[in-house]
C-alpha cells in the first residue's frame, strides 16, 4: 500500500479501537456503550412478553431491532425523522439487517412467545455504525437472554440458547488496498465497500458488498472477505471476554 | 440434487424462462415489460431535466430508482403504501439497489445535470422481483439514454455513456443444494438466499447475501457466486439482444 | 362540428378501440387489462373472508376499490402517493366512484360476510381512467363472483348475485359539440366534462357533470346523456361478450 | 306521496329555513353563518396576495376552498382529521367541488395574481352540508370581492368580477317520491341522492347524481333537476336579497 | 398606569366582556359559545361510554379535551393541522392543559367507565383563546354530566360529581404594569405572560408564567396571582349564574 | 416531614447528585452529558448559519430546542416517535420549553443571522428529564456561542452575549410535604408537580405548576418557589463552576 496512510498509523489490517460497556446505564434488560473509533452506539435490550401478530401461537419468540441516529451525531446536524414523520431507507435498511443477524444465533423456539428488540441509538456517527450496533447489540442481547434464564422465564438446561457470537465489520478497497474498518473519511472515498456479518466460528451470515463507482472482480471480494474474518474473530473474542469478565453471564447460554 | 425436484423440470442451474419486451406502452422515454417466469415487473424510465438539490452545480446527472408492488401482486392482497401512509423497510432497501446498480453503469458525468427515475411497479410476483426490476430497468435506461441522445441532450460521442450491461439474479441454498433464480416457492424454504448484480463483463456490483435460519460458509457462497455468474451472463447476452434487434438503439451508447 | 377534428378521424359519437382482456396475469379471483384507446388500466379483484368493521355481524358483504396512477403513466411523472404519504382528493374521489358504481350492480347479502376488494391501478393515462377503471373493474368482479360460486363459497341458486352488467364513460361538450369518450388533449379543452355510469338496461348509477370554464343548461345536459348512454350500450354488450366467450363465467351470476 | 311525512309538514318541494348571516364574525374578507334547518356552516372568505406555485406568472387569479366538519358536529363523535392526521376522501372530494362551484362564476382575469380561500367549517351537520356550504360561500366570497374592489386591488371597471351567483342544493328520491332538501334522516332513507349547483340564472355548473341501493332512470333524473332547479332559484334569490341589504356590497362587482 | 392605554378605556384589573351561552347549538351532550371579548370559542361537551385502553378496568372515567383553531380565527390565515398532516406543539399543549384542569374538579370514580371529550374549537382568536376554552368547556362539561345525572347514567347521590368551578384567565406585564386579560395586541407585547387556572374557591390548578423577552420576580409573580384571582372570580360566578338561570342543572351535582 | 423517607436519605430539600460532562463526545459547537441521579440526557448544541424563514433579513438570530426520549429510556420500552410517525404532546411542549427558557438569556441580536439548535436526548429517564434537559443545554449552549465567538463569527465585545445563567428543577407536594427535584417514585405520587426555570441571579423565566389530583393554595406555591430557588442557584454555580474550570469559556461571554 502506497501513497495512503492511515489515520493514527493503523495497519490497513488493523481495526480501530473498540470497546463494550456493559450495564453502562440502569436501562433496559442488556445495555451496552459500544465504540469503533469515534463511533458510539448505545444498545439496549428490551425483554418483553408476547410476539408480533403473525407469529402469535407458534410457540416461538422474535428477536428485532431499531437502529436511529441521534441528529447531531454527524458532522453536520441532520433532521430527525420523528420531525420529518417517516423513516428513511437507510435506517430501515439497518434495522432489518440487525434484527436478521441476531435471529441467525438466538434459537428463537427456546425464547418461548417473547420478544427481545435492540435499539441501537448512534450518539457519534464516524463510519462503521451498523458494524457497531450489531457488535454491540450482540452482548445486550447475550445480558437480556441471561436476565430472562436467571428469572425463570426461559432455559438454556436443554441446549444453549444463543448457538454462536455474532459481529460485523466493514471492509473497503481504497485506492487499490483492501482495508478494514472504515472511518467515515475512508468509507466516503473507497470504490468499494462491503459490511459482513460473521460468528464467532466464522461462517457468514450476511455479506453485503457494494460496487461505488468502480465494480469488482471476484478475486477482490475474496481478499475483502479474508480481511473481514480477520476482523470478526478479534471482535468474538472481545465479545466473550467482556461477557464472561466482570458479572459473567450464565456459562450455559451461548454455545463454545 | 435428490429429493428436490424443481418445477417445470428445471434444472438447478437453469434460469426460469426470462423475457423483456420494450416499448410495451407509449409512455416513459424507456419502458419494458420483464418476466422472469410468473414475476412480471413494468419498468419505466423518465428523462428529466435537472438533479436532486445536493446534486446542484455539480454538472453531473442522476440515476434514481423507486420499486413498488401492487397490492394485489402476491397470493394474499397486501395494503397499498400510499394507504398505509408511509413506505415499507423492504421497498426502500429495494429501491436503493436498483439506483446503485444502474448507476454503476452509467457515466454520470455524460449525462448533464439531469435525471434519469426508473419506477419498477411489480405487477406479479412471484420470487426474485428485484432481479427481474434491475433487469429489466437496465433495458429501460438504455432506451431513455438513446431517446436523450437521439434528441440531442447528450452525447456518445467521447465515450459510450453506458460503459457496461447489468442485470441480477437470485441464488440460494435449498436442502443443500445450490439453486439458480428462485421462484417464491422455492426462496420461502431456502437456507441461504443472495442476489447478485452484475456487468455484462462479470465484475460484481452487489452481492446480498443473507442466512435463512443456516449461516453459510466461504466454499458455499463461492458456489453461489458461481451460478449467479452464469445467470447474469444469460440475462447480459438477452439484454443485447432486445436492445439491438428490432428498433436498435444508437450502437455508440453501450460500451462493446 | 366544424373545425374540430378528433384523432383517427373518430366520430363524435365513437367511443375509442375499446379492449378488455380477462385473466391477463395469474393473480387475484379475477383480473382484467382494459383499454380506451391509450388508456391502459390493470384491474384485480380479491376475493377476501370478512367485511369491515362497521359492518361486522350484519351478514353481508361488501364491494370496496382502490384507484391509483403509476408515476409515469402521464406525460409528465407525478410524484407516487406512498412517497408523498398522503393520498390525493382525486384518488379518493375515483376509488369511491367506482365502489358505489360496481356496489350498485352487486347482492351484498347474497355475498355473506366477504368482501371483493378492487385495485385498479392505471398503467398509462390518456383520459377517461375512471370510466375505464368502472368498465374493466366490473369484468374482473364478475370473475371473483364467479370464482366464489366455483368454490361454494357463495351461491347464485336463489337469485342472480349480479343484477345487471355497469359501465362508464365520459361525455363532453368541445367547441360547442358534444363529444364521447374523450382522450387527454380534448378532455383538457372541454367546456362541460361529464361521466355517467349505467348498467346494461339503461339506468343511471352516477351522473357527474361539470362545468370548467362554461356552465351547461338542461338541454346540453339531456345531449350529453344521450350520448353516454348509446357508449355504455356498447361497452355492455362488449362485457357480456367476453364474460362469456372463452371460459365463460357461469351464466346463473348475471341477471340477463 | 303516500306514507311519507316530512318533519315540521314541510312540502317534498319545500326546502328547509334557510339563513345566511353576514359579518356575523369579524374575521377574514368576508364571513358568513349559514343555517339550512339545523346545519350550520360557518363560512370565511380569506383574500390572499399571490397564486399557487403552478399559476404563477399566470396574471390570474384563483379561488380554492377546503371544507372540514368538527368532531362533534355529528350526532357521534367523529375523530379530527388532524388527530388521524389524514384527510378523508369525502372531506377532500366537498372541498373540490365547493372549490370548483365558486370558480364557474369568477372571473379569475379580473382577480390579478391573488387567491380567494373559502374556510367552509360545518358546526353542526344534519344534511345538506356541502350545498349550504357553496351556498354560503358564496356570498362570503362576494364580501372578499366587495373588499378587495373597495381597497382598490381589484376593479370591476371593464365587467363585472361575479358573472353570476351560485348556490346548492340536495334532491333525492325517498319512498319513490323526489324531495328537496333532505335532512340527514331523509338522506339516509333516500334511493338516489344528487347535488345541483346552479347559476342565478339557472344554468347548471354541477350534477351529482348517485344511486344508493337503486338505480334510476332519465325520468326520475329530470323530475330531481326541477325540483333543484326550483330550490337554486330561491336560494339565488335570499343570496341577492342579503348582499344588497345592509351594508349592501358594490352593484357593479355581481352581473345582473 | 402611565402611558398605557387599554383599549376602551378598560381597567387594568377589568376583564374584558364575558358572555357564555349555553345551547347554543343541538349538538353534543353540552354545548357552548364563549366570548372573552373578540375571542370566540366553541365548547362541546361528548358524553362516551367507556375509557381510553389504559383505564379499562378500572371503574373509573376520563376527561380529555382537543383545542383547536379554524384556519381564519387569526388575523392572517393559517394552514389546517388537518392539512398539514400533523398537531402542532402549541395545540398539543393547550388541548392537555384543559384536559387536567377540568380533570382537577371532576371525580372521575363517579364517572364510572364512561369519558367527556371537549372540543373547543377557537372561531375567533383574539388573545386568551385558552383561558375562554377552560371557562367555557367548564360549562358544557357540567351540562354533560347533568344530562348523564338526567339518563341515570350517573348518580350525584352520594356525594357532588363537580368538586369546585373551574376558570381561567391569563395575566401579564405590560410596560411594566400587570394587566388582566390580554387581547393580543397587548399580549403580542407583553414582557410577562401567566395562565391561571383556578377553581371558584380560589385554589390554584395550573400556573403558567412565562417571560417572554424579560425575566421577572418573585414579587410581580405575586402581583399577578392577585389580579389573575380576582378576574376568576368573577368567571366563577358567571359560571354559576348561567348553570343555574334559564334551564338549570341539577343542583346537586356542583359542589356549593 | 413525617412518614415520607426520600431515597437515599435525601433531605427534602435536598437535590439528587448532579453531574454536567462537557466535550463528553466529539460532536456539535458544544456537548454535555448531565445527571440528575438516574436520570441521564445528552444534550448537543448545534451552531448553524441562517435562520428559520419567518425570522430572515431580521439580522437576529434564533436559539431552538428538540427534546427526544430513547425508546427504553424508561421502565417500560415505548415506542418511537418517529416510527409512529408522529411527535406526541409531550415531547412538543417540552421541547418548546427548553428553547423559549434559553432564549431568555441569550441576545438574540449579537448572534447575528445564525441557529443554535439544542438537541436533548433523553438516555435515561428517572424523573426530572426536562430540568436536567434545560441546565444541560445551557452549559452545551454556552460552549457553542465560545466556538462561534473563538471563529470570529459573533462578538462578545460590546457586552456579553449570555445576560445570565439559566437552570430549573422540579418541586412537588409529596403527602403533603414540599420536596425538591423529584426521582420518578415521587414524581408518580405527587398531588402538586412544578418546574421552575430560574436564572443564575434569581429572576423567574418559567414557573409551571399543575394540581395532579389536589388543588393548591397560595402558601403552598410559595413554599415550591423557595424550595426550587434554592435548588436552582446551586445547579447556577454548578453550571459557572464547570464553564470556568477545565478548557475554560471566554469569561466576556457571560455576564457576572
Amino acid at each position: 500500500m502506497s501513497g495512503l496512510i492511515r489515520r493514527s498509523d493503523r495497519g490497513e489490517d488493523e481495526k480501530r479501537e473498540v470497546t463494550i460497556k456493559r450495564h453502562w446505564l440502569d436501562t433496559g434488560e442488556g445495555n451496552v456503550l459500544v465504540n469503533f473509533g469515534n463511533t458510539t452506539v448505545l444498545c439496549v435490550a428490551s425483554f418483553v412478553e408476547g410476539v408480533p401478530k403473525w407469529r402469535k401461537g407458534s410457540g416461538k419468540g422474535w428477536v428485532t431491532a431499531e437502529y436511529s441516529m441521534l441528529p447531531r451525531a454527524t458532522q453536520d446536524r441532520m433532521q430527525r425523522e420523528s420531525v420529518r414523520g417517516k423513516i428513511g431507507g437507510r435506517t430501515h435498511e439497518i434495522s432489518r439487517l440487525i434484527g436478521r443477524s441476531l435471529r441467525s444465533i438466538v434459537d428463537l423456539d427456546a425464547l418461548g412467545e417473547n420478544t427481545i428488540s435492540l435499539d441501537c441509538d448512534v450518539l457519534q456517527a464516524d463510519g462503521g455504525t451498523r458494524t457497531a450496533s450489531i457488535t454491540g447489540a450482540f452482548v445486550a442481547l447475550a445480558d437480556a437472554v441471561n436476565w430472562a434464564v436467571s428469572k425463570n422465564i426461559i432455559s438454556p438446561h436443554r441446549k444453549p440458547i444463543i448457538s454462536d457470537t455474532v459481529s460485523a465489520i466493514s471492509v473497503g478497497i481504497l485506492s487499490g488496498q483492501a482495508v478494514l474498518d472504515l472511518p467515515y473519511v475512508e468509507d466516503s472515498m473507497a470504490d468499494t465497500d462491503m459490511n459482513v456479518v460473521m460468528t464467532g466460528k466464522g461462517s457468514l451470515v450476511e455479506v453485503q458488498g457494494t460496487a461505488e463507482g468502480e465494480v469488482f472482480t471476484r478475486q477482490e471480494l475474496n481478499t475483502l472477505l479474508d480481511l473481514a474474518e480477520k476482523g470478526c474473530m478479534e471482535l468474538a473474542q472481545l465479545q466473550r471476554d467482556v461477557l464472561f469478565s466482570s458479572s459473567p453471564i450464565d456459562s450455559r447460554i451461548i454455545a463454545k
